[in-house]
């Protein structure tokens, strides 16, 4: 087994907005850009990440985080697309805090990374409502799920810099999904988002995507 | 607008369970049979159930109570396809316990109801630690989410009943989706749990999954 399993300890500090700000000034002295990545169960963060690893790999040194409930399947699929990876068993918990990203960070040994991800459970609503002490959020909404989506889980698409709308290729199975539908409503939450469409199984539209993470990633180390 | 809109309070009670059962209680003498419904966001929910109203409305009185965060989408579907709603909005919370449900039951008004439906949070993960007060507990996965979703959310399997995998349509278009792995992954969790394969939107295999709601009712009623 070539990842860590660490199983996270609840938060006891009070002020997580504070203690995400501390860890974001550590970040920034270490030079590592860290994104959140949420989406729903099964919308793809997984695959969307073995692919941007493989592509970006030799072009910075990347590591993820992968929290779950239980399981260790991603850590595994993680390690093997080629980036150094941790599992995070938050042991029934449905979201990070800034505290528990430390403790993975710490895990991960995050110094020598430009590019650390953290996979946060699958789920739409608690991951929201905390401030991981990431650099920028993001977050895949799959085809499949809906259109709908921003109207039901506002504060998700409130918070994201980035929504990655992926399973492009399944669009003609999903006829009734709107690309315009999407970007009016995301818009209407949050009009500084950027949206790309993609799909990671094909690679269409990762470009665009592997683009905005070099350039910010650039900008936040000042490099 | 013909359906209520309720903002949930948050719970006083401290045991949830003993709640619950309590709530059972009451639903027996009113001989209503109260189904929970889960599963992650876009998996399918509201179009299973407004296929099972029109299905069923002519045998049972139906009502439902559509959990949401904010929007009332799914409230004005249902009430189109036949059967009593109202929206229940939970103000940012991520799951409903037995008194959220007990305030959606009175806003519904269930005495004259055979067969209600909780439409829960779209979520796999908060949902599945706390008895709504329903009989029954059935969760859909669709099968664009992937095969692997009982290994990553092992509590909503095990709490549910009823399995219902749905969008089986498009299992030639998701061909690493595997029927078997998920009946080995859920009976591994929940023996006894039924598993259904469906396409709410072809209709096939609803007919097992009606005849499911059928025989469990009129266990519950004992009529």
């Amino acid at each position: 087994m070539d990842y860590k399993i660490v199983e996270l300890k609840q938060s006891i500090l009070d002020d997580n907005t504070k203690d995400a700000e501390k860890l974001r000034e550590m970040l920034r002295q270490e030079k590592t850009f860290l994104l959140n990545l949420m989406s729903s169960p099964g919308a793809g963060k997984t695959t969307v990440l073995c692919r941007t690893i493989e592509n970006l790999k030799d072009e910075m040194k990347i590591g993820v985080m992968e929290a779950d409930i239980d399981s260790d399947v991603d850590a595994a699929t993680i390690t093997a697309a080629g980036a150094r990876a941790v599992q995070l068993h938050t042991g029934g918990m449905c979201h990070l805090d800034a505290d528990m990203t430390r403790q993975g960070l710490h895990a991960l040994g995050s110094k020598d990374l430009d590019l650390v991800v953290l996979e946060n459970v699958g789920n739409l609503v608690c991951p929201a409502e905390f401030d991981t002490g990431s650099v920028k959020n993001a977050m895949v909404l799959s085809v499949p799920e809906g259109d709908d989506k921003p109207v039901k889980y506002p504060l998700m698409f409130t918070v994201c810099d980035v929504v990655l709308v992926n399973k492009c290729d399944t669009l003609p199975v999903f006829g009734d999904f709107s690309k315009d539908a999407v970007v009016s409503r995301v818009r209407q939450l949050n009009p500084k988002a950027k949206i790309f469409f993609i799909s990671a199984k094909t690679g269409e539209g990762m470009e665009e995507w592997y683009d905005y993470l070099r350039s910010e990633a650039a900008a936040w180390t000042g490099e």
